[in-house]
């Protein structure tokens, strides 16, 4: 898949982000627009516990119909009861007015501090003339939903005469479980509702779903995918694999930026009895501490691996047919740890990709996971999130 | 329930500890012997890799009956095929000979580095003499079986004219499942082997089985309890409250000497619709990173709780009757962020013991998990254990 660089928007797609008083300086809202109603579909996360923007956009999300999307950083408007819903139902019919649309064809995201009420005057006012700063840049509106993020993150990519671009946010509270904290996919091909809903949600579970810097799942979690038609039709097949391969590189670049990571560890598991069985080896090998800080000491503590596979309960493992690779190198085999060079395996452990393959050597079924090691910059950022 | 200061064996136990050459200095081989015959039970990790001395632990133990453990520290016999059975089998051997009984009589555990053949002759030649060792002091072995412990951990209490001792280990790879890492129960009541089985399961199932310092399930876990019976018969349910007590009091000792921790977190959940839940949402608590940074950094970032309670997606939650309180101060009520005093929340979060209370307001069910802080302690630990 080649990306475009720098990243661009589809035809009829622009953006623009400020800074409205809720950070000292930095940006903190962002507006994404279509130049008409987009078709767009959206998945939400499963937290039990979902702000008041996801409970809005389940709600804006039914007529299958945007026109804009609104997103505020620093306070992410959860556990703030009526009021928070009521915040998030004015800063749609805020971004509606600027854009010129009606508050049911704008999506609302905000993302920061959980149990904070929204400035929402602050979000009101920095949005008046915002329109006018709209530009075709996706990078733009990439900084104003960044939190811990270190970099912006956007892609683009073409398919036959369309365009599709992927702006997201990530780096902390990441165990998607429907999507990434705020992933917004724009396209200028045209597709209806129904067929958006089924490819995003198809390219979501291989990709944003199977994505983890610490196993803890976001109350805000929002992936949307916006098709304003304006490219007309495109081959159904060839966008599902371009709009797959971008939500994979897109759940690397944020694996790869997690808090405090140096490194993007991908866990590799075939030869499962059953997808469900792959994907929950390959999600304990990137969510278990003593993995991920061996690879942030690239100390090759190869057992932990057999522990992280191990401590799969509920799934059919045999140790006689497990074999494990680090970076092509091989270090089990049989469920026995082989003879390998350290010198050699720590070198590769530096690497800014560790790949841990695993052979379960049971059944046909495969998945991949994407996480990040653990490193003291993770524990430093959040034992004063709250307060910095 | 009143401990022993300092804690004491039971009638016709003893124990010895010695460096025999696997660490450079410090204690690495213990031995814990009964003056008769004990019925013992025990229960192991359910890790699909379990180590050596865990296959033979199985195999030993269906009889019911044993006169001494023996157990290492540094190498824990894991994913070392046939030859580390053999080894364990010799450790076994070494220890029944030194002690006067036979290998069935003779629980082995190992702990330490996974993949790494048993230097057994290291071990076998650190056993001779070590009968002339034995004392009545539990520390002495509880010092033996240390890996990143920072303390030596053993309690004991008494019921009735009879003792119950505790000597564990604990520290890393916590997330028992059966039992913790190594924790041995001695006792001179007179019980079978079948209601000792009966007690046993059910004090670990509230103590070390809700006990994670990092979700990470070992594969060397191992929880033994022995009955030698030389205080006669004591009364059940009596025993049953002590042994439990205890228990639940060496799972909080594990989790507050948690790799790098300076703080036990007690989970606290009611009012769950059932016990599944409540177990299931405490260890969310305890085994959220983004809970566990909050508690290390004293940062007053409630919402983080209702984050953790809310990932637990096959357990029922109502937003609307969840209440939540930090050291019995309100955090949460009905789902939402209460005001509370900041400046008294950051001193109460510098406690030793962060107690987390929640209820679901659902039904009559109650669990409690125990677990620690996610410090930078631990990450330098595990970044470098292999190597160092």
């Amino acid at each position: 898949m080649q990306f475009h660089e720098p990243p661009k928007f589809p035809r009829g797609f622009r953006c623009a982000s400020r800074n409205c008083g809720l950070k000292p300086k930095a940006k903190d809202l962002a507006l994404f627009v279509s130049d008409v109603d987009a078709a767009a579909a959206a998945v939400f996360t499963r937290n039990h516990f979902p702000g008041a923007p996801v409970v809005l956009g389940r709600e804006t999300i039914v007529a299958g119909r945007l026109r804009a999307i609104v997103a505020n950083s620093k306070c992410s408007n959860v556990a703030t009861g009526a009021k928070g819903v009521d915040n998030a139902r004015r800063m749609a019919a805020a971004a509606a007015a600027e854009v010129g649309t009606t508050a049911d064809r704008v999506l609302v995201s905000s993302t920061g501090v959980i149990g904070v009420q929204l400035p929402i005057e602050l979000i009101e006012h920095g949005l008046e003339g915002m329109s006018g700063d709209l530009q075709g840049n996706p990078m733009l509106g990439a900084e104003g939903i960044m939190t811990t993020d270190s970099h912006p993150k956007a892609l683009s990519v073409s398919v036959g005469d369309a365009t599709i671009t992927w702006v997201a946010k990530g780096s902390g509270m990441i165990e998607p479980n429907m999507a990434t904290m705020l992933a917004y996919i724009f396209t200028d091909a045209a597709f209806d509702r129904a067929t958006l809903d089924r490819m995003l949600r198809a390219a979501v579970h291989v990709s944003f779903n199977m994505l983890s810097v610490d196993t803890d799942t976001s109350t805000s979690d929002t992936c949307a995918l916006l098709a304003n038609g304006l490219a007309g039709p495109v081959d159904e097949h060839e966008f599902t694999e371009a709009l797959t391969a971008g939500c994979i590189r897109m759940s690397e670049i944020l694996a790869r930026d997690g808090e405090g990571a140096n490194h993007l560890i991908r866990a590799i598991v075939r030869g499962a009895t059953d997808e469900g069985d792959a994907r929950r080896v390959a999600k304990s090998l990137v969510n278990s501490p003593l993995v991920k800080t061996m690879v942030h000491g690239a100390d090759p503590n190869v057992g932990r691996l057999l522990m992280a596979i191990g401590k799969c309960f509920d799934c059919r493992v045999d140790a006689s047919s497990t074999d494990v690779w680090i970076n092509r190198h091989a270090v089990v085999h049989g469920g026995q740890r082989v003879d390998f060079d350290e010198a050699a395996m720590r070198t590769t452990l530096t690497s800014e990709v560790v790949d841990l393959e695993v052979s379960l050597g049971l059944g046909e079924a495969n998945a991949t996971a994407f996480g990040c090691d653990l490193t003291g910059g993770y524990i430093d950022e959040n034992a004063a999130y709250y307060s910095s």
